[in-house]
């Protein structure tokens, strides 16, 4: 494994490991920007974009693209959250260049206005499919709850209306303004020649212009409220709750990651074996993500409406239980031979080491091998977890279910 | 890379492809078992044993087993087929040794009789949760209808009369002749100790029975006959086409796998240039499956009503030229670097690798390197893809529909 990077003039900043010893290769495009950036009018405007990027440049029409994707025989994909939108390939060594290349056309993209306006239907036709899965539709109304007001809060398919509002003018300027070289960090693993791939993006990226990206940046402490929406067509409870936690940037992700897994992993957590393994609900899990500058526990939990004041009252108890008796050895070597297992299982792929490679220079501004999270991971403490568990108070949620009318 | 293999006494057989460079391991346990194997009055026996594996031994209970699984840190599953039911997991190599025990011991179940009768309502609900899924659904019709008797058209979940009908008693004689080791493989994948893993399968399973184990094989043309069904409360038109190809002992199977992805791959297909871009269908799409002594080409199509007869006319038209024009170089090549691309990614993890090392074992009982199928694949010409088109006559499929009411 060998480490580069190089920073270009304009800011754009490569970043590559190579592994010889690997039999494909992947590259990545990824773009400090999501629905966090975006202001109400514009809402879902990065995620329309990420879809625009294919719709080609002014040389390359989007039939070009796709048989241009077709020849390399790419696995090829990208998507758009609160903060980020990711461009990626996964393909064979000796393509990894011409891929690469194709990248960097896409990133310049044409938005062409008749492109726009027939992508606009598949964008709203995408956000009316998500509002019929329940399990879905909660977190996403969870999160707006939980987060009050603050970015991180906001949709990112955005609404009917934000989308119906929109116009090119405003998705070319949010273009502009957030794909500015500065704000994008190209990532490159497996087994590939960096020369080749640093020389190519130097030609073809270095006539990109610098310009001023900002991103606000403040913790939040989440609202703690709760709410229910009766839904028709339910037949079941959908609930969704989140509790505030450390940023991308805090050393204390790796506890909080152990934490979340302790109490909601699939199998095993406390919340299967009180809440799935007794029958009470049918799914019950929960997950720490890190965000730019905050972070937040999100649990979600489907049971019959039968059931619903049981389960609350079992995860209340299970909160109660942490503050009291926090967890044990035994639990928190449990959860590092899983975050530990898939971390590394992961990584072995270059498409999925790709992944790591690009957030954690997005967030950390550095390079961390497989081995530096692996340390990290195995170094966590129960008083570490205990620390987390008393700053945090993962109970203290808030609360949004989606009940059968 | 360094493969060993031995067969015990017994006639299990242990595999491994050791990799050193390998950040993880995993095992597989390959039972030469399915739908297939079944008579029709216990049909959906190999799926619910399956489940039953999981409910442990004279000496271990369900809730052991659980955390057997969870202090690994195991990625872990199953899965059954026509004619395979696979149990695997994918660890960090310390822990291969320990999940590879755990499993050995599995798979003697205890089959105790109240854990069948609750798993019973399980596998029913899993049955009536399929039924609402109308891609799946079709294709199990189609596939009925295509074998028409022949045992390769047998539903893998059963039907609620059957498993409503099955007794435990049936399950341990189905298990009895089925498991027997002589019907087993063992597999390994990634990072690992082959002395240590050997010795411990020797230690734990030298004492399993051998037994005669049968399975019919012949080859099926199809019934290539036509049904439609309409369903209540469906949007969409579901169509499912299936045609008769090589068994997965053919060394043709490489060329049919190709013209799949000629025909319907997801992008950049026939079907993907014909249907898909020009909107008259959201997805139609065409693979190949090669099976024991016989094979079949697959392809499903979901459109609006409004479009059926137009789809079908231009299904009809692209099988029409192809056994007028066959297919081109660069359709060739096309599909060639998509096709290998997909093998060596997915073979690059030890969880990937495991299940093509199984399953070549199984059908073909040889080791095969990642370096002979990628051979393999590139040695294709287009006159062998003409010549299977010429025999297997692609267009002249059996067709089952699910249509709205």
């Amino acid at each position: 494994m060998e480490f580069k990077s190089e920073k270009l003039e304009n800011g754009l900043v490569i970043i590559g490991e190579i592994n010889k010893s690997a039999k494909s290769a992947a590259v990545g495009f990824f773009v400090r920007t999501g629905s966090r950036d975006e202001t109400g009018n514009i809402n879902g405007v990065s995620h329309f974009l990420e879809h625009m990027l294919f719709k080609g440049t002014d040389k390359l029409s989007a039939l070009e693209v796709n048989e241009a994707f077709d020849r390399t025989g790419a696995q090829f994909n990208a998507f758009t959250s609160e903060e980020n939108t990711v461009y990626y390939a996964a393909v064979l060594p000796e393509y990894l260049a011409e891929v690469t290349e194709l990248w960097t056309q896409l990133m310049r993209p044409a938005l062409r206005d008749e492109d726009f306006n027939i992508e606009k239907n598949v964008i709203k036709e995408e956000i009316a499919m998500y509002k019929d899965l329940p399990g879905f539709d909660v977190m996403e109304r969870c999160r707006t709850l939980h987060f009050d007001g603050h970015p991180c809060g906001n949709s990112v398919l955005g609404s009917e209306e934000s989308i119906d509002n929109l116009t090119a003018e405003q998705m070319r300027d949010y273009f502009a303004s957030r794909y500015a070289p500065n704000n994008i960090v190209l990532a490159c693993a497996g087994n590939f020649d960096w020369d080749e791939i640093r020389s190519l993006v130097v030609n073809s990226c270095s006539s990109w212009h610098k310009r001023t990206t900002e991103r606000v940046l403040s913790h939040s402490g989440g609202s703690r409220r709760k709410e229910r929406l009766e839904k028709a067509n339910l037949a079941r409870e959908h609930i969704c709750l989140m509790s505030a936690g450390v940023s991308a940037q805090d050393p204390r992700r790796f506890a909080a990651s152990l934490l979340g897994t302790i109490i909601g992993d699939d199998v095993g957590s406390r919340f299967f074996w009180e809440l799935v393994d007794k029958a009470l609900a049918e799914t019950a899990s929960m997950q720490f993500g890190a965000m730019d500058g905050t972070g937040a526990f999100c649990s979600y939990i489907r049971c019959s409406s039968d059931n619903v004041t049981k389960v609350l009252d079992i995860v209340s108890a299970i909160f109660d239980d942490l503050i009291l008796n926090g967890v044990t050895e035994d639990d928190l070597t449990k959860a590092k031979n899983k975050v530990l297992s898939a971390l590394v299982i992961k990584n072995e792929l270059p498409m999925g080491r790709l992944v790591d490679l690009g957030f954690n220079w997005t967030y950390l501004r550095r390079y961390q091998t497989i081995e530096d999270d692996v340390g990290a991971i195995k170094a966590v403490t129960v008083d570490d977890v205990h620390s987390l568990i008393e700053q945090f108070r993962p109970g203290d949620f808030t609360q949004f279910s989606l009940s059968p009318a």
